[in-house]
């Protein structure tokens, strides 16, 4: 039975830029039987636009929306119940062409198992199903790549923080990182600017927008403002000082 | 005249897997004048070899041969005066062929700017050439990807620590992050060990050598003895407690 049994691929789709796909995920995308890909309101799938030039004709595409959580407390009971809920409902929705057979392939922005929603429904079918994860360019490669600015070497300690924390928090594991790079920007940018100034670490750091898409925007964060950033966006901060 | 300069291309190789090249990395090879790689003495150079299938005839092989400094004490001026000789060398022979018009790419294992050789070359020559970096899938992805192992979710911090930092300051950044990988293994696994277990993460931490290759090994690092590990290896330690 199990012999008949289809299988999950979660494909890393990179940061942007449509020829930072892999061979190996150009490869899954045109084998695959089912293509299904995240959506959030606001915002194009920008997964389902770089990998559509590779799909075959005769695939399946299954949407999977997220629920509209923006006014919810992301740290709230609600929002994990809502948000399990849609893991759920997509692991079974995925489920059933798997159960038929079908080789399904999961697109995730960036590498997949890097913050990536792929990881929750790969942790609900892994257990059942014969599972294969092809790793992508991560934002982080994406955007330090972009900047031209290397951010760690030789031994140095590096940091990935979410803007989301508290700014004492953000401002501790700055301070005791040679690099980082803070993602989740969005209304976080006086937080984050608080945090790297009280960590000494104001003066490198850069500001990257759309990191590898065509219209991207690198900038010193000393001279971005204070107004939200959009969802592609991240704040690098170099170490790096001793080089040989 | 800089019109008619050369253009310097960092193009990242990925972890092993010959697939796991971008199409845009193959496109650069292809199109490159000069494929400048380093080699590291006891080791093929790997990057050399997944990329050996897409570049031209015509191209120019420029190999970049590290000097001997396994006997050397990595943190002694010696080691520095010599790596630093090393790379401004490597940077003035990539040089001559940008003044004579030429493109050329340098190969980096994984991603150039994520702890690669290539950076130093990058810094020596972009503030005088045109540059460009192709990002690569790093060691990361390739090894949490190949273990099936998700890291990091949500607001979760992930720390990058060498594992040739002192035992004390492993085990604090440890404690203090959710998720982490430890690099550079080699004869550290005992010292690595040391700090997990101070750090009370020994149990989830995952093994991995040669991710992504044809050999890869994966195993829980409770399993793996305390032998020297290879070039190629790292340990993961999975945060991700509290999933929806
Ligand atoms: C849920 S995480 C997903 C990360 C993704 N899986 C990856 O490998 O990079 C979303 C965050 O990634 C960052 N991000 C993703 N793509 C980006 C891009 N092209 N430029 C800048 N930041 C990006 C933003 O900081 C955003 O808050
Ligand atoms: C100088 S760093 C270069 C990292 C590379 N630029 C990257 O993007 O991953 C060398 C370290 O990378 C790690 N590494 C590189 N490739 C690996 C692989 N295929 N499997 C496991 N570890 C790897 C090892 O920990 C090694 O000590």
């Amino acid at each position: 039975m199990t012999a008949s049994r289809g299988r999950l691929i979660g494909v890393g789709t990179g940061p942007g830029d449509p020829e930072l796909l892999t061979l190996k995920a150009v490869r899954a995308i045109g084998e695959a039987d089912v293509i299904a890909h995240f959506l959030k309101r606001g915002r194009a799938g920008n997964a389902r636009t770089i990998v559509a030039p590779h799909w075959r004709q005769e695939a399946i595409e299954l949407p999977l929306a997220y629920p509209v959580t923006t006014e919810m407390d992301r740290h709230g009971e609600d929002y994990k119940t809502q948000i399990g809920a849609f893991f759920d409902d997509a692991a079974a929705r995925i489920a059933i062409h798997l159960d038929a057979g079908r080789s399904v392939v999961v697109l995730s922005e960036g590498d997949p198992f890097f913050y990536g929603s792929y990881m929750h429904v790969h942790a609900r079918l892994a257990p059942h199903y014969q599972t294969e994860v092809v790793p992508g360019i991560t934002s982080l490669s994406g955007c330090w790549s972009q900047a031209g600015v290397p951010l760690m070497q030789g031994d140095d300690i590096f940091t990935v923080l979410p803007g989301t924390l508290e700014v004492s928090v953000l401002a501790a594991r700055l301070a005791e990182t040679d690099s980082a790079v803070i993602m989740k920007v969005g209304r976080n940018l006086p937080k984050i600017r608080q945090a790297l100034v009280a960590a000494g670490k104001m003066d490198g750091a850069i500001y990257v927008e759309r990191g590898t898409m065509a219209d991207a925007v690198v900038q010193r964060l000393a001279e971005r403002d204070d107004a939200p950033a959009p969802y592609f966006s991240q704040v690098l901060v170099p170490g790096w000082k001793d080089r040989p």
